[in-house]
């Protein structure tokens, strides 16, 4: 009997449930809102109802290896209770696990869902057949994930792996985690509109993102790529600026880890051809191991289903 | 019978060959001078010589377990190759384990002397009884070693773990590595005597600092902590600036790996509580990790012998 598990990708906006087999094929989803705006309590009915519907549907087909649940922020393992997250306002030590486990009433896996995403990528995507693997995910903030020797690395008590969080301009931007100089507050999408938004202000934007800007339509950073691509100077240097800090954070891990893949992913990763030329001088600039041998920095393959597929595997694995 | 190994630390002064018991009892060593201007087959030699006086002095009443070494730089560990050694001038790209295995006749453990220093630690100094490590070692430069679940983790190719070499300011002070802004750069014995001389060159020196450089004595970060014991203010800002980069790497290092200890060591720790201070407020305002959960940073125990005891340790392990 062919095994499979329910992978869910709890987002900020999107609630995602899927059915995944063994071999890695999705064959059922539901696609939901997360409506943080009507608490906490109804996301997860909302969320344990999904996965149960689906449960239902193929429990008799199928065989279910278990659960996996990625959700956003800094999740304490040894008690389920979620820290912090930006992403889910209201959630902050809330003991998620308890709230789950009192509506599901069978055993599941509770994980980061950039871990998650890493796993995923490390089972069947970019990182496929690679023993160590360091997954950043750029979507409006930064996020990471490092598989060890095939496995998810936690650290101490789950936290690991806030690779958004690295600093690399001491005095530079205010980060929301309360830092300056973060990752984050330079190669995330909300990056990209700040620092257009700072140009703006600055009057030193071109005349490309003044039109954009006074156009009335919503300043994104996939906007400001579109820009990019026509040769749009502010643009281009908004990407250059998000390849540095990429390169530059890159870079350190590589001295750090010694490991040889790297994967990009999240909705920002499509800007890539912006990014890449300074993201590649500055790994060579900043790291001494990279000069000596040269590592892969490789696109996410599975895009916005990485979360879904690592949290499946979390059950299947 | 009681089992012992045999640990060299070869540094690019020092060259310390000693006789360690299973219990981390150090029996016999002997203290020789590296003498790098003799060239590195003349080292070698000399390593290899001392290691099988003290194997023959003791491998009658006791039962030889193993030996292992400790080098400086970049090893891969494929071949045995040091890819790169600023404190072993004219040693890149020698066959390190080729020469001693053509000398010793016995297997032996070669291993970078960081990585053995944290194990030193991890076996019987500030890491006993600790599952993960991260540990610096301060010296002329920073040396890193990471530990997770009790191993020494390599990476793929055995660089892991040049924590030296992450860069804290991107247009900063040049680093040996031929980066800018590196934790070297800022928080190495070298560093302080660099930030010494930048202030004395620039004209902000101190009336003291001034003196101690006008008085032909070496500048060295002994003596400019000495000053800063004192009470000099330019003495007290350089290790001010010392404490700010540990403590901004650290907090980088903590968001990546969740560690729950980290080892700082080398001579230049003995200057702790002249950084301390800057140290610990940096950690708190650059890693929310941290401020949601503190870590212990310790001082190394084993201070010069770390090295030692965990290159015995590889072969007692």
């Amino acid at each position: 009997m062919t095994r499979f598990a329910i992978g869910v990708d709890l987002g900020g906006t999107n609630l995602r449930v899927a059915a995944v087999n063994e071999h890695g094929g999705l064959f059922d989803h539901l696609s939901l809102e997360t409506l943080v705006e009507r608490g906490r309590e109804d996301v997860v009915d909302r969320m344990t109802n999904g996965i149960l519907e689906l449960v239902n549907r193929w429990k008799d087909r199928y065989q279910l290896a278990g659960i996996g649940i990625g959700i956003p922020g800094i999740l304490r393992l040894k008690d389920g209770v979620l820290v912090a997250s930006p992403n889910l306002p209201g959630w902050e030590n809330f003991n998620v696990r308890a709230q789950i486990a009192k509506r599901l009433n069978s055993p599941f896996f509770l994980e980061n869902d950039a871990n998650a995403a890493a796993l995923g990528e490390k089972w069947i995507g970019s990182g496929k057949d690679v023993k160590h693997l360091c997954f950043l995910t750029m979507g409006t903030g930064i996020g990471g994930g490092l598989i060890f020797d095939g496995k998810i690395w936690h650290g101490v008590s789950g936290m690991a792996a806030e690779l958004g969080h690295v600093t690399l301009y001491p005095g530079g931007r205010l980060c929301a985690c309360g830092n300056r100089g973060c990752l984050e507050a330079y190669a995330a999408a909300s990056a990209v509109v700040s620092a257009a938004r700072e140009m703006l202000q600055e009057g030193r934007a071109s005349e490309g993102l003044q039109k954009l800007a006074a156009s009335g339509s919503k300043l994104t950073s996939a906007r400001i790529y579109e820009l990019a691509k026509e040769g749009d100077p502010s643009a281009q240097e908004i990407f250059q600026m998000v390849g540095r800090a990429l390169g530059m954070a890159i870079a350190n891990f590589i001295n750090i880890f010694d490991l040889d893949t790297f994967v990009l992913g999240g909705g920002a990763v499509e800007a890539w051809d912006a990014f890449e030329k300074s993201m590649f001088e500055e790994v060579a600039l900043r790291s001494y191991v990279w000069r000596n041998d040269p590592r892969e920095i490789l696109k996410s393959s599975l895009g916005s289903q990485a979360g879904i597929f690592g949290a499946a595997y979390l059950a299947l694995g």
